[in-house]
């Protein structure tokens, strides 16, 4: 079966979503929905995905962008929606979902009760597959990433508790409205931050507290995570647990990467599309263990590292293969975890799987 | 009795020791030494300062900065000197205030061993005034951050363990050859940090566990900072025992205080002497215990908070008084804790107690 996959808001995460859906060889984009035809629209166009507009369609035309329908037409064109809408606006969308019965995924700058269920793959895909939630949230690119880590690490030693400060950029490289310059903001001021009841709807039974930490840098987070093991562990036991995960990357001390200048510049060098890291890039180097208490740096990715998750939870929803089945072949169908372009499925790995360019 | 005390260096720490030496009713600067005659020279000449030439003083005379002697000249009309030079120098130079038989305080930047022992003034001043050290090292900006906290924490409540992220600033802001720019590094990215180890030296019995992160920023450095404390407390009880603190400043929810961006405006608005916040800066609204898990985050001003460490260090080694003697006297000439130019010993506040400007 051929799912046909509607997104809604072509954004930093939209593009890229639409791209990794067009990559799957079980889905197709039914279309993107887009509220201003900006460069983003043309690009869009040209990439050969069906462009709906969703408030002024003349506005489109008049950008040479030819205008598919609207959003009830993407709606109705689609078994289901991936809303990449700005924080707050999913949850104005979703009585156009419901009105369609189509089933619809959220991102995680969502509130946890936009969705009837929060989802990352790792965590929880049996659950959401095996459950009736229609609406599931897809969390946010921090708590993805912490997910990640915890689960196996809380699988293999058990966690007792978890804290984590979480050093986040202040945007996105094209956000040129945002902030901090030169400032380091504690964000919220207030502790626990958000990110430890927000890993709490993935995985609730999870002690995990939360610092926030805002600074001026645009390429991805940084995790300072320190996590008190239930039993005793080593190092290269640990290190050992976290290679062994399909979406986590511990980056080897040969590599000499410094941060995630250096991370960035490795996955634009591999041909990865836009630059993107999909994966937690954990140091190996970082990995130590005092006593109990476990500690590493990871970088997060804020534009990617949710990317193969949506798609996931598209399967997840349908009810369309297992949780090992789905990231397998997500995995496969994107690249994830290969640096090499030489190195397995050339195919996805060289981007050449994404959406043809109009212009090619 | 007037201690004549002797500043090696005079670039970032030095200039501000210095000033806060001439500020003491008990100390006046015998002078001060200096490799270059840059700017910093010609204003030490102009507050007063006998300047000394470390190598070239042909070259101060080319500046118009007139030279008062060399090095050794300053050293042996110095009671104490305290050495204020770049991390390493300092090694170096001991065999000359040894030939001298002159006591001398060195700066965090050195290793541990440069001295015959490490000093904070809230962790162990009797210590050192008690015991026969002559060559001893103020711990950095970093770890005197991390003593004045710890030091109350642990007398109160016990701490079991404590673990820091330190978000560090890439530089001062007169240090325009560093970076990053525009990244997040893990620096060290081996975990723990030298840090924890280096509070071992005024603190020897607390485990604390540090990861340091280097950013875009040169204002001032922010911990996130975890306390597992030995009994029960509640974040109300932790905030009156940081606030009892006189180098603690705990941050009132009302100022609106978003980062050290505003703290910096904060100090500059009291007329404190070039902005200088000698003071923990810890969020009142950060203060949060989970459990036993005391949180919070504190701001600490990398350019001065260990400058009330210096001044009091010099009378622990000249057995001039005790800590509690020496911190009052300390604080009271300087106007450590005083926000409001009003409030208090204005001469101080108000910068009326530094060396005057030679142009007055």
């Amino acid at each position: 079966m051929m799912l046909r996959v509607g997104v809604n808001g072509y954004g930093t995460i939209g593009k890229r979503v639409a791209d990794a859906l067009a990559a799957q060889p079980d889905m197709t984009v039914s279309g993107v929905a887009k509220t201003t035809p900006n460069f983003e629209a043309t690009a869009a166009h040209r990439r050969g995905y069906a462009v709906h507009a969703i408030d002024d369609a003349a506005a489109f035309a008049a950008a040479d962008v030819p205008v598919a329908g609207d959003l009830d037409d993407l709606v109705a064109a689609s078994d289901v929606v991936i809303d990449c809408t700005p924080a707050g606006i999913g949850a104005q969308n979703r009585e156009i979902y419901e009105a369609h019965d189509t089933p619809a995924l959220y991102q995680g700058g969502e509130d946890a009760d936009v969705a009837d269920a929060s989802f990352n793959a790792r965590a929880n895909y049996d659950e959401i597959a095996n459950g009736d939630a229609e609406h599931v949230r897809v969390v946010s690119c921090n708590t993805t990433g912490l997910s990640r880590v915890l689960t196996p690490l809380d699988e293999v030693y058990g966690v007792e508790k978890t804290r984590a400060t979480l050093v986040r950029r202040g945007g996105d490289p094209s956000q040129s409205d945002r902030g901090p310059i030169n400032d380091i903001l504690p964000d919220p001021v207030t502790v626990p931050s958000h990110h430890g009841p927000d890993v709490n709807t993935v995985l609730p039974d999870l002690a995990v507290d939360t610092m926030g930490v805002t600074v001026p840098a645009t390429l991805m987070h940084l995790h300072s995570v320190n996590v008190t093991l239930e039993s005793d562990a080593d190092a290269d036991a640990v290190r050992e647990t976290l290679a062994d995960e399909s979406r986590v990357f511990v980056v080897p001390e040969h590599a000499r990467v410094a941060g995630p200048g250096h991370l960035k510049e490795l996955a634009k060098d591999a041909g990865r599309p836009r630059g993107d890291l999909w994966e937690n890039c954990v140091w190996g180097a970082s990995i130590a263990v005092e006593g109990r208490d476990l500690y590493f740096f990871q970088a997060i990715h804020q534009e990617s590292d949710v990317v193969p998750e949506n798609v996931d939870a598209v399967r997840a929803i349908a009810g369309d293969a297992d949780a090992a089945e789905s990231v397998v072949r997500t995995n496969r169908a994107l690249g994830v975890g290969r640096f090499d372009p030489t190195d397995g499925d050339a195919t996805a790995a060289d981007g050449r799987g994404m959406a043809a360019s109009a212009d090619d």
